[in-house]
């Protein structure tokens, strides 16, 4: 039985002005139409909770009288492919569409609203983001942390005079959007916070896709495209790539899929061992015996359970960190293959920073395209505490409270897994069941 | 109250062979599963109709015996990004997951199998499709039509004693399918027919995308930014393109929300006018008096009805043809201004064999492996009359009777239209509706 | 015997002021040195001529006082891979190396200088040009003609109180600029005319390369590879490409050369006939018969003499024009397969405007940053009436009179034909000689 | 005064078998001629020396009777763009234009004439070859090393009966390529041996330019715009770049120059400190304070006086080895600003494997191709100890034992390392004269 979610979605209040949209109320004129907060889909969800959500889209009485309006922007934590693309929707949104011409962005995230960072803002125009989503980067920059200060964020907020904030940015910052929400209602200010998450690993729970995860996977083809280059042009060449993926490999697993050129995939949600018979050294050597070559991808947070146990994992003031998956494997395989004499010609490479920084391709250019039009339609409409999100191809309004934190990851026992091992050919599983269970 | 639609599939009859691959029958053992004809997923078309899809996937008990089993696979109609991908996935699937080592290629479609061509065969392994995703076009080489000759091809089949064929192919493809699946079912032989659809327009009614689409939406887009860069480099600069995209625009909408950089967007699903108050001529105008370039963008089934009353449209036996609306508007255009005294700088640009002969990018990539890797799981497991497609995500078996000829086109009322709307900032009407009404 | 040239400069007077660059005048201690006029290097050129030419590059005393300079650059006629980088290099040499601070960039060529354009001007500094190397075109807009306009022109710089004009363009621009130093001296005005000499076909006799060349090529190469797709994917395919040169084939050569998938490659400097044994048509037959496709690429001024006898080349008011040659060649083959009952599919591609608007190259970024650099030093060093331009790998200065109209061609008898015909394996003689002298 | 340096090269002996290639020897009659050895081209390399050079090209009279060539092709060395665009032509113009159908591919370069690795071959024909170039690395795989084991060499190369081995690869290559050429002679043996020069580096002292070098520089370009983008999207951002260049910083300078979003270019030809009031750090702090980014471009060679002096560059036997620069000034970079308290988000990229496996673009094609043809013509007219280069834009034979580790470097005092200078704005010297005097 699926767990009912309700989804619905806070608001400032009523809508009393008409937009300046020219759009129909009336279907079957073939005119496009607004989006009514009737409109739900249902949804069922990856963890079988469902419900119904909130259609996004231009309302036809929306909140805020554009020409009062004043927005402000930012972008927070790690780059990510399309950041520009979605602060170029918005302006152009907001000054094309709706008719505001007071648009701030802040600049470093949440930082750019402290006072010690003397509040850099950035005024934006359409002539300014004209050219942005050929660029990657965010023309805003970006910071971690920050968030957490809602009192002078807020108090920054105030004497900006800002309506509506969209803060496009992961787990940290939507939770930073709620407080600052939170803090705006308990003040008695009008201002619509609307989050357009970004997650390029691509697991948010409530979300089909997160904006910048296909070119995150073209730019790791080429990586991988590289590394299997160079393996197939040394003997026993090995080439070794690591993709992003702290808590789920859908990067890696798409890009195995896509280059066609992967023969052993590693992800956090599947177990591997190094040691033993079906181990990875072990499927390995097999490899390079039957074909003279072999390319790995390993996402960064797959193998942690391996390096933990290792001392060097633990840093000087004796606290664990994420162990550095990709370099401990360089050099276990170099180790392993050296002490049996076996020459192995392995070539790492880490493209994370070039996938990262990369401008949107089309497919994602789409999307933030959409994100972006979408989340001024919702401000606009007075939402607030909301993620623009997409599930089964349709745009919707998700509350920020529910999607934080829940993460969606790669089921190994799903079809999308399965055909990644159609692509890769290596055993379903790479450890000794019987070896695993003692070892815990 | 949406139309239940019975979407079971055929399939040659009892599966008696255990796979040969290692997957699990297992729920919760962290080991990929077997798929099972009993699972199913609801889904709802766009067009309103419903009903219980089988999912995709290996069997773990298969029709054929992989030792027996000779596969033929050919490419038909127009060329699509992709196909390469798709015939490497299936040769590879065969060989390396089941072990089938006789697989044949027919060369140029349908017309391969036919006498009067000599039986012209490719015989395809691992080795031979190591590379053929980084290139364009199909190594097997495609033709229109020959998909008729029933009989002739099912001889060729016989003698050639396949067991199964893959049909790469749009519409005429896939009936050309079902008749030689009906046939073979005549003559009582045991060949497996299954489908993988191919639609650059991606136009399918009960298909989520098709393959190729977002490479043609990529290759579409670099046509877009030059006529972009072209048009605002010249005084009245106008840049018009012509995509792919008979029936429906998907092409065109994507890419209009890709580059961010279309003000005119023209799709057969949406009326438009050149003359009059709010025709498209006058729209230019006021674009160019205002922002001195402008970039239009029309698909190539856009503004049929114009040019039929033209009567250039007209070949001389005197039938009716597709009108090149691309070259009719740019001359349209021209005169218009020279007319009025207006020099305008139109550059036309129709990038349509560069787009169909693309390499597929990865997203692409990832999709045509899965759809060929599922394909060789359908076959291998006795399906038949099958095509493979993807509904919310998922990979499905769909009847092949059932899908051929069912369109889906832009729905003008829709929220993907309404976007593009937003995007290019065009009026929401291209006419003046009692004009047209009369005009009627 | 090499004919000598006299390849000096002219300036507009004493240099008397120091260069606030930091360079060297010592040899010797490891510091980049300072350019010196008496630096000259011996030339000749592939016409036989020869002579010294200055080198290019900052001198040590400058005529102009940064602080008083104002510059101005235009870019003028079609398109070219690179305008934005050299506009970008001249900006930011003169800004961030000299300190130069008023930069006006003439909008849409010579045109706008002119009164009925309402003298339009866009104010250049670093940050707006910070980007612009990313995108096609040229963001100050270009046009034909209007530089014969000389006197008002020199009116607009004398209203402007320019000090330095930067011409990037072609023959007639260059023509334009050095009408326009003409008459700046009999005014006595003190403007420094340098020219950035423009042409994508690579044609200009006095220097080795021409920036964005290395682009088109790459572009090219691009429609070359798709026309190849399309037709080794079908039976009898021929894909047809026209590419870009008017009087010498240089693009079409090394295009040619890059792909290694042109079977018949047709530039104006070499002759060819469709009929007749060794005419094209029935090369094309033989190479369809053995190989069943075929790759053609033709530069635009190819086969001019077999098209001027037919009467569809001369327009309505009896003018000769260039004729198509590109759409002639694809009804020509057409019709005479058709005549023969040989099913052939041509796809022809003209993808003109997609190379010319392209973004440069890396190789291209290379040269036109040096050349806008070397052409500021040239400026501010008081120089006049010269082109900057590249000779033996070293930047040289050109006077403008001298390398106008001066145009190279392919060698018919040299080595790179030859190596394209290594390529392309094609015959050397694409006509019967006794034919063609009987045409005569 | 110039030293001359006598260019003329080796040969087997009398050619007497004509050509099959149909070449006029008739200058004027407009159809592409034979190159005779009498053709020769004045060059002064940059080191001084100077002398005349024999042009490249088929001949009319050839010394081997190409039905009965053996020929045999290697690749050695560390991978490099355009390797399979050197060994498709190489393979194109013997079968296609000279009718050699007997060519050998040796695996992992002089590696697979060892008796140990049992002789591994790949036979080679054109459609092999067919669409290699679209691959980077080398189909027939690489190895260092070997070269030394002449007798071994020549002993296969006796058995297989080869008449000519086409070596591509670096200095190593050639040397052992000479050996094999004496030892060869030694036994009478008539087997041609020329070389095709490699290094990514571009810094062979007779030869204008390197195959893979263009491509090189694109591929570090794209990394250099990541770091651009990591730096400009952060507070105190700092992109570092690693690029290749051990000896010289000929990649590096000109990806400075083809990004123009360098702010420090630092290579093995100009010395540079970190310390100090000039020094490299100090010069960081302003930029930083003055615009908040900076990207760093370090070519791997650079700097490695200031690491000698570290114990850690020093390896567990004591021997000195190349000290990783890159790794070295991010903690130098890191530790110094820590110090200060001041908080900057260094991004350190190292794309060597990426650049060195990319497939090679057009630039780079086109030159493979006329190395690979012209290397064919050579052979065949029995060239031997002889290897293709280009100077002054035409292909010449340069006798292989005078090339040999003749290094080229960027001239510090020389225009193009000054228009670096004006590209990346640094101070002409990063290091306090008088400091590094004493340290020395």
């Amino acid at each position: 039985m699926p767990k009912t979610v309700d989804f619905s979605v806070s608001d400032l209040g009523t809508c009393s002005v008409r937009s300046p949209l020219a759009f129909s109320t009336t279907a079957g004129d073939a005119i496009a139409n607004y989006a009514r907060n009737e409109d739900t889909i249902l949804y069922r969800a990856p963890s079988g909770e469902e419900g119904m959500l909130e259609k996004a889209g231009p309302r036809e009485m929306i909140y805020f009288n554009p020409a009062h309006v004043h927005a402000g922007i930012i972008t927070c934590g790690g780059l990510c492919p399309g950041l520009n693309d979605v602060i170029r929707a918005v302006v152009r949104s907001l000054w094309n569409r709706y008719g505001v011409q007071r648009i701030s962005g802040i600049r470093y995230g949440y930082k750019g609203f402290l006072p010690e960072h003397g509040l850099s803002i950035k005024n934006l125009d359409p002539d300014i983001v004209d050219d942005i989503h050929k660029i990657g980067g965010s023309i805003l920059g970006s910071s971690r942390g920050g968030g957490e200060r809602t009192s002078d964020i807020v108090d920054a907020i105030e004497r900006m005079n800002l309506n509506m904030l969209f803060a496009i940015g992961g787990d940290g910052t939507q939770k930073g959007a709620l407080a600052i929400a939170d803090e705006v209602e308990r003040r008695r200010l009008k201002v619509a916070v609307v989050g357009i998450p970004k997650t390029i690993d691509n697991d948010l729970l409530f979300v089909d896709r997160s904006f910048g995860f296909e070119t995150a996977v073209e730019k790791a083809s080429e990586a991988v495209t590289a590394a299997h280059a160079e393996a197939h042009s040394s003997m026993n060449g090995v080439g070794l790539v690591k993709l992003m993926g702290r808590d789920s490999g859908f990067i890696a697993v798409h890009t195995a899929l896509a280059t066609h050129e992967v023969n052993f995939l590693l992800i956090p949600e599947v177990r591997f061992k190094l040691e033993g018979k079906k181990g990875l050294l072990a499927q390995l050597e097999k490899r390079l015996e039957r074909r003279n070559h072999a390319v790995i991808v390993v996402a960064e947070g797959a193998g942690q359970d391996l390096i933990v146990s290792d001392p060097s994992a633990v840093d000087a003031s004796g606290n664990k960190r994420l162990a550095d998956i990709g370099a401990w494997l360089r050099d276990s395989i170099n180790s392993h293959f050296k002490a049996r004499g076996v020459e192995v010609n392995l070539k790492y490479i880490d493209p994370s920073y070039m996938i990262r920084s990369a401008p949107a391709c089309p497919t994602d250019s789409v999307y933030c395209e959409r994100l972006g039009n979408n989340a001024v339609h919702a401000a606009m409409a007075g939402k607030t505490r909301v993620l623009i999100g997409v599930v089964n191809n349709e745009f919707v309004h998700l509350p920020t409270g529910l999607v934080v934190s829940r993460r969606n990851k790669v089921d190994p026992e799903g079809s999308l897994y399965r055909d990644a091992l159609d692509a890769t050919g290596q055993p379903v599983e790479l450890y000794d069941s019987q070896e695993v269970d003692s070892a815990r």
